[in-house]
């Protein structure tokens, strides 16, 4: 029987619909888009609001087109994409468009898995505003097949990790057993990161803002409440493996911690999930130490990778003897978005633009 | 011929003079001693300086006894301590208080030496105003070996590492050979560090401090124009081990970043030197594959310990074999610092306060 699984599935991978886009042009603060069609640039960082930054990342097609994301695909050889919206997902908007909104780039990312063949499997997005409403979400995403996991901010609805407004969330989420991609945008210590370009924001701010955000839900106790989550920490969980030794000692150094969390970090951080969106084994190393290679996966950050993805797989190969690749590579992500059944299908051309 | 080398160094450990702890006592705002004598504490972070929290970090002997730390030293073998004044230095001095403040501080812990036959070597600090002044001190320094080395903030005289501004500290460092650690105390992010006492400004805000420090120096090209420099990260370089391939990819997709650094900083970070205070074997080793056991040195940051000094000690015998370890442990300090002349000096009591 031959092997037709798939032996590399991307679970870090980004796309906006035209329409979003459109929206994120009418704006006039960050996060916006600016210049005419055919010289649009992603603006998220005050930095790259100045005149003088040359305003933004330009984007190409690789922003909304699934045939590009199917072409990027196949150059690297990447059998299955798991496919987010990218940042600022919901936050721009007001409260009362937030819920129509989602609804309707939920309905968009669903129709991915068909339209495809199963080659892209789209990931859905939870409404900025009422976490009742983010509940209602959660339970229209565990309804409908064709959406396989929930990307969002550091925040949710507006609320830091280990806000305990957010349980009714993670009972949602531990009940369906949908995995969700922390993902940062707003990037930490911005202040202290200028001077370089977007070089630091994504070098140092982005990792950072997730650390955070996974660091608050860990000392707030969600995962010794919730044991059953499957949260997926962005770019190898921004620092956390290589901190995880001095949140322990932190954890430890202030008693009334043991209120909120009664065991340290590390007896329940292995329950997180990262990808391996890293670039060199010297890091994919200490993230698979932290959660073992079975939870470890394979991503590109497309379209805003900062390094040739093809280098990030030569890492993980370099990392890893055949077996933990393999698994990094692709099973971690086909246990984690149950995409096994998808294996055999054909791609074919012409997919549109979401 | 017994070796008689030194077989632990500690070369991230503090101490304050009574005087200094006695003019951080008249200050209102942080940092700040607060309490009368025999129940001070130790307030650095703007959450340790609300009344419900307790009022900071209780101060005992260990803060400022030199016979206190030599009993430290021997319950946990260590031979020699390599020993500077914690934060925040001269930060609270006025300009006109600093550059004699300096003065004294170093002259004082310039007799450590003498005062514990050579067990306790001393550093010394840099003023905080002007940067002449901070080069003229480097020059005093130099002159004097009963000095081991500088320690300083993430900022000096008030700059930002990257600063061109420094040009001449740098200079005159990297002509002296003088090594200098580079210490954490306002915290990065702490905005978002609240909630949970003093554990995350500790546990993050202190690493990601020294991680952007790091970051912006090595992004200037200073370790480019300036290879003789003997920099040491505390606390293992913050995440920079972890984030190293990460900023090799930032600074790839910036073009314009080349001017100020011509090659990659993974061509020129392992010439950082670093502290092992990690508490993790999967720390050390990402430390040590990024600048070598031969730049990786044992550290207790005594009495500011998060952990037992005893669990670092052992998760650097669990991560390396014995000729790694012993590195570690001792050698890489008995160069950096030169010490190897003391290791026969026999300890004595009676050392006072400083």
């Amino acid at each position: 029987m031959p092997d037709d699984r798939p032996r590399l599935v991307d679970i870090h991978s980004h796309i906006y619909p035209r329409w979003y886009i459109e929206l994120l042009k009418e704006r006039v603060e960050i996060p916006r888009v600016s210049g005419a069609a055919g010289d649009e640039r992603f603006v998220i960082f005050p930095e790259e609001d100045a005149p003088a930054s040359g305003g933004g990342r330009p984007m190409t097609d690789d922003y909304w087109s699934v045939d590009t994301k199917l072409a990027f695909m196949d150059r690297h050889g990447i059998d299955v994409t798991v496919l987010s919206l990218g940042n600022p997902w919901m936050e721009p908007f007001t409260p009362s468009e937030s819920l129509a909104a989602t609804r309707r780039l939920n309905s968009e990312f669903a129709t991915l898995d068909e339209r495809t063949r199963g080659r892209i499997l789209g990931m859905g997005v939870l409404p900025a505003a009422d976490i009742s409403d983010a509940v209602s979400i959660v339970e229209e995403i565990a309804a409908d097949s064709r959406i396989h996991g929930i990307v969002t901010g550091t925040h949710i609805c507006g609320r830091a990790l280990d806000d305990a407004a957010l349980d009714p969330l993670w009972d949602a989420l531990e009940r369906t057993r949908i995995p969700l991609l922390i993902h940062p945008h707003h990037g930490s210590a911005m202040d202290e990161l200028g001077g370089f370009g977007h070089a630091l924001p994504v070098a140092l701010g982005f990792p950072v803002e997730t650390t955070v955000a996974l660091t608050r839900l860990l000392f707030a106790g969600v995962l010794h409440r919730f044991p059953g989550l499957r949260l997926v920490g962005s770019h190898g969980g921004g620092t956390l493996p290589y901190l995880a030794g001095r949140l322990d000692a932190g954890w430890r150094s202030d008693a009334a911690l043991a209120d909120r969390m009664p065991t340290p970090p590390s007896d329940v951080v292995a329950r997180l999930f990262l990808d391996a969106v890293l670039y060199h084994p010297r890091a994919l190393h200490a993230a698979a130490d932290l959660v073992g290679t079975g939870h470890l996966a394979f991503g590109t950050d497309h379209p805003f990778s900062i390094a040739d993805p093809a280098a990030n797989l030569e890492s993980i190969r370099a990392a890893f003897d055949d077996q933990d690749a393999a698994q990094v590579l692709a099973r971690t992500a086909v246990d984690l978005y149950q995409i096994e059944r998808l294996a055999q299908a054909e791609p074919r051309g012409g997919s549109g633009t979401l």
